[in-house]
């Protein structure tokens, strides 16, 4: 599928792209935006995935997020997708800010309605590379690391442990470590799987933690805000992962950083986004 | 007039102030934020104030503007003000993008029915200060800087040279160097003064800096991007401006960088924002 680029916009010395493209997988029209440094206009560069959060669409990271600053300096490339797909008209899909336009949480949906157009997974780990790799040469397709922000941080988390080997590296902000055990988590998990918990767990990155077995270690970036009110209300739970990791022999590689006084904003993302660009560029370089 | 703080976010190690406060300047309540970098919590720091374009308030710069970063490395506290008062009810005040609401051209004005509310200079330059300094006593109150964005930029440059020796140094991006000159201008000088020409040119930095007397030079760092619309469209017109510096033997501090590609969005901003701290910083720390 090829691109529409409806805006081209100079940023740290590369490109912001405004694209949109129709895509196969989620049955609509999709928005996103792709920074390219300028070193993409010298040769191949590494690409970083920024999963958003509920609500967000691919503007909030690239508006807010300053990722671009350090993706310019290590020359990385930045995508920045939408959430969910858009637009459906399926019952109750615009209903609530935690479900459906907005929440589409990176997994395939087995329940209807949302069976059909809710397969965010396949869309962020292969029609949406795919595209992007046809497209854009200047685009390394064998060098991809991700990260996200508190959906969007279960997304990274979940995508990197659920399908070894696509990614370099994974990093979050404010993820959402144990959604099977958080009322966002239960009530996404519910509308999109059902009430079979055994499905619920193949999507919880404390579940999957436990399985880990490719490669040796697994060295994972997350911060988390003191300040935050959803850390606070037991809609991340961040120590649940910890210790899941520990208990498979996993924390040593594990970075967890409580930042005091943080809270859930693109704040906090844009003070701690160069740190989680240089955690990708230590793999992406590699 | 002390300040109501509505919300305090963790930034770049500093904490960003939503701010408001009631303006007896403009007669109504005013927002604005207010970046408070870590090294005011250990001593005084000097004040950057940041003027934003129209249709903004003192949340664009502060969400996208990427002053914090460079703000907090430097130890310099950013003001970011809204642009004009706002619900004061007056005819005409929100029908137009350019005039009124988000609008003030942070100059007092003399006709009516603006006369009597929009005197944005005022407050800017005394009333919002004066206010700050007795609240915030980390603010250094004999070191100020000034710099801001389009609409924003007329206000950092007539504002600096109408008031020599309130500010250290000025600096704007893609700012309206010649208001009297050009659409934006001319509808706004005409509704908030009338139709007097000598009354506008008082307010207008290209016939400002011809009687620029304070001091020797002139240090002033403009930054422009070539594929900015407004500017293509003759709303800026920073040739004027250096030709008028240049017909006084002002040009030599005078550095206007014209950037490649670059828009009138905040994309632009946050790229360039360090060096306008930087630039502020060599007279704050002089």
């Amino acid at each position: 599928m090829s691109f529409k680029t409806t805006a081209t916009i100079a940023s740290f010395g590369g490109k912001l792209l405004k694209l949109s493209h129709t895509s196969k997988t989620v049955g609509c029209d999709m928005a996103l935006n792709l920074y390219l440094p300028p070193q993409a206009s010298l040769h191949k560069v590494p690409v970083l995935f920024y999963l958003a959060g509920l609500t967000c669409t691919g503007d909030n990271g690239a508006e807010k997020g300053l990722f671009q600053s350090a993706a310019a300096e290590k020359g990385i490339a930045v995508v920045f997708p939408d959430t969910s797909p858009r637009g459906l008209n399926i019952v109750g899909e615009d209903d609530a800010y935690d479900f459906g336009s907005g929440a589409g949480f990176y997994i395939n949906a087995t329940k209807e309605p949302y069976a059909k157009n809710y397969k965010m997974e396949s869309y962020i780990t292969e029609e949406l590379p795919s595209a992007l790799f046809t497209s854009f040469p200047s685009l390394d397709a064998s060098s991809i690391s991700i990260t996200g922000h508190s959906m969007g941080g279960h997304g990274a988390l979940t995508l990197f442990l659920k399908h070894p080997g696509t990614y370099k590296s994974v990093s979050a902000f404010a993820p959402i470590c144990n959604p099977i055990a958080c009322p966002w988590g239960k009530k996404a998990f519910s509308g999109y799987f059902g009430d079979n918990i055994e499905e619920w767990k193949k999507h919880d990155a404390t579940e999957l933690v436990k399985d880990w077995k490719a490669g040796g270690g697994l060295d994972v970036l997350i911060d988390v805000g003191t300040g935050d009110n959803f850390y606070k209300q037991g809609q991340l739970l961040p120590e649940n992962f910890v210790q899941a990791a520990k208990s498979v022999g996993l924390e040593e590689g594990l970075v967890v950083r409580y930042q005091t006084d943080y809270d859930h904003s693109y704040f906090f993302i844009s003070t701690f986004a160069k740190d989680h660009v240089n955690h990708a560029a230590k793999y992406l370089f590699a």
